[in-house]
C-alpha cells in the first residue's frame, strides 16, 4: 500500500424531498448566491420552483445562470466568472449533473484567480483560493458532487482538460433518488458505465497489496451491476436508483483509490473522442475501457482474474488463467450492450478518419495512464481495437 | 434505504514516518496545544520524542496529560478540561488509541461547557461548541480517531456511556502502520473483534434494499478476517498492519451505517461488562456478538445467511437455510478463537454473579438493539448464551 492523503469533507444530504433544505445550507454560507444550471429540464421538472422557493424561504438572493452544456465549454465558465465578479457573489449553487457542477467549480476557482482561468486546466496555475459551491445533483455519473476534478472543454481548438485540486470539493451535495426517476434510459446507462469506469480507472493498479480498497472497489460495481438494469426496467423505483445514486459518490469521492496508483488512461482517450464528437462521456468509456482492458491486461493478469473472479462470479480456469481474464471483459462488454450503450466506435459513427490527431493530443504532455504507460502508438491501437 | 446525512470531514495522513507531518497539521489551528496519552509505551517507543521534536520545530507549546487508562475515566476527562482552562488551551492532540482519542474528546466537549461534562454522556445535554482535536492513532481498534462518539466510564458507579455528536470528530489523524509493529498479539486480536463489530453492528440490520453498504461491509469484514490472523503471524508486517488500520477507520467513519438502521446492542451489552471488569471492549465483544446473534439470527434469517455465503464462502442449504446461518456465526466464533481471544464469559473468569445488575444498567433507559428490541430479560438471555 502506498502513502496517501484522504479528505472528503462534502456534507450529503441524502434522500426524498432532500432540495427541499437547500436554503438552509446555503445560508450558512452567505445570501447571495449564482444559480448554475443546464436546459430547461429543472424548470419543467418543478425542481427549480422547489430550489428559489426554498432559497427565498432564507431570503437568499439569486442570480442565474442557465444553459450549461454536457461537455461544458470555457466560454461559459468565463461568462460566469464575470458575473459573480460584478455582482460579488460568493457561492456557486449547482443544480444539474456533472457537466454544471464542474462548470461551477471552474467558475469558483476563477473568481478569485487574476490570470486566465484556462491557466489551471493546462497545469500553469493552481487555485489557491476557490469560491464554496454546493450542489443539488440531477445526474448520477460523474461524482462531481464530491470529488476533487473538474473537466472543461475549451472551444478554441476542442481541447478537453481536468484541473485537480481539493479545493474544487464542494461544501454540500444535495441527493435525492427521486429526481433521476425522469432521467432517459441513455444517460442512466451512460452515468453506470461512467461510475464503473471511475472505479476501475482504481482497481487496475500495479500496486500490491490493496486489499481493502481491491474489495471496497468490486463491492461498488457490483452494486451498480446489479442494480443499473433494475432502473431501466423500474425507472421510479426509489430504492434501485439510490442505489445508483450513491455508488456514483462512493465511486469518486477518493476513498476507492487511496493507497494505489491509479490509471486514468481510458478517461483521457476518452475525453479526445467526446471533445471532437462532443458523445456523452459515459458512453465513450463503454467503447474505451474494454479495448483499454485486451491491450493490458497481460500486464497484471492476476488483478484481471481477480476482476473476473470476484466482480462476474467467472470461474477461475486454472489450466487457462488468460481465458478468465478475457471471459471477465467480455462480460462487461456485454453489460454495457445489454444496457443499450455503444461498445464500438462505429457504433456512435465514428470513423478512424482522426485517429492520429485524437492520439496526438491525447500524449502530447507525455504518456498517459497507470498500469501501463500509454505512448501515442499505444492509444492509437486502443482505438484500433475499439473502432 | 432510509434518508441519511452523512460528513466525514477527518483528514487522514497515512503512511510511513507520517507522525512528522503533525507540527504542520496543528499549526493550522494553533500554537499551544494539551498533548493526551496513556501509558508509557509512546516514550518507550520513541513515538513521544519525534511528536515533541515535530511540534517544537513549528514552536508549538505543550502541556502534558498522560497516563489515560483503558475505559478512560471521567476523573482524567475533568482533569483535562481544568488544565485547558487554567492554561487557556484550545487544540487537543491524543497520541495512542481508542481511550485517548475517547479521553480527548470529552475533554475537548467540556472545556467550553458551563455544565457538568458527564451530562453530555446521560443525554443531558449535547454540545455545541467542541475544541478541535487531532490525532496520533497507534491502536486500530476503536474507529475513534474519525468517529463521532466517544465512550467514558464514570467511577461513580461504573457507568460507562457514550457520547455522539458531528463535531466530536477529529480534525486530522495521522496513521503509521509501523507505529503498530510492537502491540501485543491480544491487543491486536481485540482490536479486530472491535473493528469488525463497528462493521457488523451496522450489517445487522432490518433495512431492506441496501446493497451497496451491505457489499461495503462485507469487503471490510473480508479483509479483517484475511489480514488479522497474517499480522500475529508477521507482526512486522507493514502492507498486512496497513489493511488493518485502514480497515478499522472505514468500519467506523459512518460510511458503512449510512441508510440503514444501526444496531448496537451488543456494544450497549458489552460496555456493562467492561465497566464492572474492566476487560478490553474488543475481547467483551468476542464474547457478547456471537451470543447475540444466536439469539437474533432468525428475526432476518437471509440477512445471516448472505453472512455466511458471502463473508465466510459458506455454501448455502437450500433445504435448510436456517444451518447456513449458523454456520456464519460458528465460523466467526471459530476465527475469534483462532487469533487468541475469548468466546465466553467464563473464558475471562466472569460468572453470572452480576448479570442481573448488568442486564438491569444495560437497559435503564429503555431498551437497546435495533434489529430486535432488547429488554432486560432478552439481555440475560445473551449474557446467559455467553457464559
Amino acid at each position: 500500500m502506498q502513502d496517501f492523503i484522504f479528505q472528503s469533507p462534502t456534507k450529503i444530504i441524502f434522500g426524498k424531498s432532500a432540495e427541499n433544505q437547500v436554503g438552509d445550507e446555503v445560508k450558512q454560507y452567505c445570501d447571495k448566491i449564482l444559480l448554475h444550471y443546464g436546459g430547461g429540464s429543472i424548470k419543467r421538472s418543478g425542481l427549480y420552483d422547489r430550489v428559489v422557493k426554498s432559497l427565498k424561504a432564507k431570503g437568499i438572493e439569486i442570480i442565474e445562470l442557465g444553459g450549461v452544456k454536457p461537455n461544458p465549454r470555457l466560454s461559459m465558465v468565463r461568462e460566469g466568472i464575470k458575473i459573480c465578479r460584478e455582482n460579488n457573489i460568493n457561492f456557486i449553487l449547482a443544480v444539474g449533473g456533472g457537466s454544471v457542477i464542474d462548470s461551477a467549480k471552474a467558475i469558483a476557482a476563477g473568481v478569485p484567480y487574476e490570470g486566465d482561468e484556462w491557466d489551471f486546466h493546462t497545469g500553469k496555475a493552481n487555485p489557491k483560493n476557490v469560491l464554496p459551491i454546493g450542489v443539488i445533483l440531477t445526474l448520477p455519473a460523474t461524482g462531481s458532487e464530491v470529488s476533487a476534478s473538474a473537466v472543461i472543454t475549451n472551444e478554441d481548438g476542442w481541447y478537453k482538460e481536468s484541473m485537480n485540486s481539493d479545493l474544487l470539493r464542494p461544501k454540500f451535495a444535495i441527493m435525492n433518488p427521486e429526481l433521476t426517476y425522469t432521467l432517459p434510459d441513455y444517460q442512466t446507462a451512460c452515468g453506470a458505465a461512467d461510475m464503473m469506469a471511475h472505479v476501475m480507472e482504481r482497481y487496475f493498479t500495479n500496486t500490491p497489496h490493496v486489499d481493502l480498497t481491491d474489495r471496497l472497489c468490486e463491492a461498488t460495481l457490483k452494486t451498480i451491476i446489479k442494480n443499473a438494469p433494475l432502473a431501466l426496467k423500474d425507472p421510479n423505483n426509489y430504492d434501485v436508483r439510490a442505489e445508483i445514486m450513491w455508488s456514483g459518490t462512493i465511486a469518486h469521492n477518493g476513498l476507492l483509490g487511496t493507497g494505489r496508483e491509479e490509471d486514468w488512461g481510458s478517461h483521457k482517450i476518452e475525453h479526445e473522442i467526446s471533445a471532437i464528437y462532443d458523445i456523452t462521456h459515459g458512453a465513450g468509456l463503454a467503447v474505451v475501457f474494454p479495448a483499454w482492458m485486451k491491450y493490458v491486461y497481460n500486464i497484471n493478469l492476476k488483478k484481471f482474474i481477480q476482476f473476473s473472479y470476484r466482480v462476474w462470479d467467472v470461474e477461475v480456469d486454472l489450466d487457462n488463467p488468460e481465458s478468465t481474464a478475457l471471459e471477465g471483459i467480455k462480460r462487461l462488454e456485454n453489460f454495457f450492450r445489454e444496457i443499450g450503450l455503444p461498445t464500438r466506435l462505429k457504433d456512435m459513427n465514428i470513423s478512424d478518419e482522426r485517429f492520429e490527431e485524437m492520439a496526438q493530443k491525447c500524449t502530447m504532455s507525455g504518456p498517459v495512464g497507470g498500469l501501463k504507460k500509454l505512448y501515442k502508438e499505444d492509444v492509437l491501437n486502443i482505438l484500433n481495437i475499439a473502432k
